[in-house]
């Protein structure tokens, strides 16, 4: 990460009134643009140089995850949090309310807990038609009871015509741990094997796709569900050789897996060929200069596992709805450190980074 | 939107889309109006008509409250959330971040818990100055550090120039129950007291004059402060005898009593003269045809106390920091049932209902 240890000689001035020490603020950069919301290395900046400063605990040297996990009088809690500002509301395969709970609880689940109960807000603009609302509160009823996860509360906010995009709505997840799951990037080891649950760069595409502004016509589908089954059955099969998962939204496996390579400090080694993609994302990415690896997903997965492990799990997945496309895609390596490298079919190779800028903004 | 989950009288209903059932929706306005986040009758139909049904689960008969207690393993957990959407940013006395910070806490603090850790999300206008940006989120760290809450995680979106308001933030608490106190509409009954903490209507006539539409000037600061110590001061001195509390935030003191009337099922009769009111509010009401009784509060308690604990309570209010004009302003009665009542100075009496319309849009 290139912007990072420099201290921010003018931030101090924003604190001046309580304190004269310099701030830790480490975020320079003039104003907030689409990037800093796309989940890769601008939203890192933000996360590490602003927010992490400012308003976390500085007692902790946890990697950033999905979920934190908190202890409430010996009993562990998972909880997560995310606002979804998609664009359209809906699009092949899912809308904004059914994504705002199945993103919830799969960040729950990549953590290794179950979601149990979630609370929702609302920030709806003026004007916005009630069926527009009723069938995204619908959407997310509907996904609630399929994913098992009580809806305990929330709130509703309401704007002028014009101050929000339709509406947003955030999402926040209590849930308990699997038993027998530990995830934990620092457990990540060279040997270790990278399995992702099936083809990637559907959402992004499809999003990309239902907005009209590329002339592409193509039969794809959002991948949207909810990854807890697959979870659940792995852990079953394999629970202590699991030891990373996530669910590569945002800035897609590429992104993920440079946080993880970060986090655990070892080199990342995919294979080209053994990652599946559908031909329309190809296709869209060859069009648009992008990297496949760098698309959003909303239903897959990615995990890593000890390679003894790895058939069991691939299998358990395999076995699964939804997960019949499993593959082994790489290893994780003592070299380069902190980096992951795809190795094409030609036999060449290339270092994969994290996503910069925002091809696609607003995709969940 | 108040937390849990109230009873839908068709409820039964609620897996509709697949049985074929009719709809349990009853909201039937064509389109969302800022009224429909005023907090007020509007709100409330909303909220019942169409969010209790598609999404809550309908086992429970507990009234609405502003956060849900959760069973996890034996531990019991409060959660609450709320967006926050102020206009401006930046007003007397307060910030939009700090009132995310401790509106939540306050919201779990009234259903007699203690904030233990909070999750954020921001949904940011990309052109944002990151000055502004900075100044809100350290509002929230200093707000979180003062009220003893750990932040564990939080989300950023951004969403193109003019699609938002600057920000928009959304906290989620979680906390625990304060030991002695068991706050529940439903054990209120005739002859308990009403006490409220201080002076109302400032939070609202603060926001109102901040945005300078009126052409008044007062000398007014916003209420907002963690209202936690006093729940605790008040706790630690008359737990058993406490029996409902509540921050009147949107739709004012007339809006919680008037939902309290109707859970409880008893009557409320308040003495004008009992409730402050600073001569800034009770002017800008007047110019504006508003009853402050309506007019959002940040900072301020109403709390029903059985009879024997009153005064204990009141005066375990009045000596903590900023509830000195603590007051007993009315008692509950059995008629009329499920009515608030005023009595004025002049001897005569009206019926306050809750906030109908939306005076004073954005005030949280």
């Amino acid at each position: 990460m290139p912007q990072n240890n420099a201290q921010a000689p003018d931030a101090s001035s924003l604190d001046g009134v309580r304190s004269n020490l310099p701030s830790p603020v480490r975020f320079r950069e003039p104003q907030i643009e689409m990037a800093h919301g796309a989940g890769g290395k601008a939203s890192r900046r933000l996360v590490e140089g602003l927010f992490v400063p400012l308003l976390f605990s500085s007692s902790s040297s946890e990697p950033l995850g999905d979920a934190a996990h908190l202890d409430f009088d010996g009993t562990r809690i998972a909880i997560t949090t995310d606002s979804f500002v998609v664009k359209p509301l809906h699009f092949p395969g899912g809308s904004i309310g059914e994504l705002a709970v199945n993103g919830t609880v799969n960040d729950l689940a990549v953590s290794g807990a179950r979601a149990e109960a979630m609370v929702v807000t609302f920030v709806l603009e003026a004007g916005l038609p009630t069926p527009v609302l009723e069938a995204e509160v619908r959407a997310m009823g509907d996904a609630a009871r399929k994913a098992g996860v009580r809806i305990a509360g929330g709130d509703t906010k309401v704007v002028e015509h014009g101050k929000a995009d339709f509406m947003y709505i955030t999402t926040t997840g209590i849930g308990r741990p699997l038993p027998g799951l530990t995830i934990d990037a620092r457990s990540v080891r060279p040997g270790d094997k990278v399995l992702l649950s099936g083809p990637i760069g559907d959402h992004g595409v499809t999003i990309l796709l239902a907005r009209g502004d590329l002339d592409l016509e193509a039969d794809l589908r959002s991948d949207t569900r909810s990854v807890l089954p697959w979870v659940e059955a792995m852990a079953k099969a394999a629970g202590p050789g699991i030891r990373w998962m996530r669910d590569p939204t945002r800035g897609g496996v590429a992104t993920s897996l440079n946080e993880l390579a970060r986090d655990c400090g070892c080199g990342i080694l995919l294979t080209e060929e053994s990652i599946p993609v559908h031909d329309a994302v190809r296709g869209a990415c060859e069009l648009l200069g992008l990297d496949p690896l760098h698309i959003a997903n909303e239903g897959q997965l990615l995990a890593v596992v000890a390679p003894e492990y790895a058939d069991t799990t691939r299998h358990a997945l395999s076995l699964s709805p939804g997960g019949e496309n499993a593959r082994i895609i790489g290893e994780v390596r003592q070299q380069p450190a902190g980096v992951v490298v795809v190795t094409t079919s030609y036999g060449g190779s290339r270092i994969v980074d994290m996503l910069v800028g925002d091809p696609l903004p607003r995709i969940c």
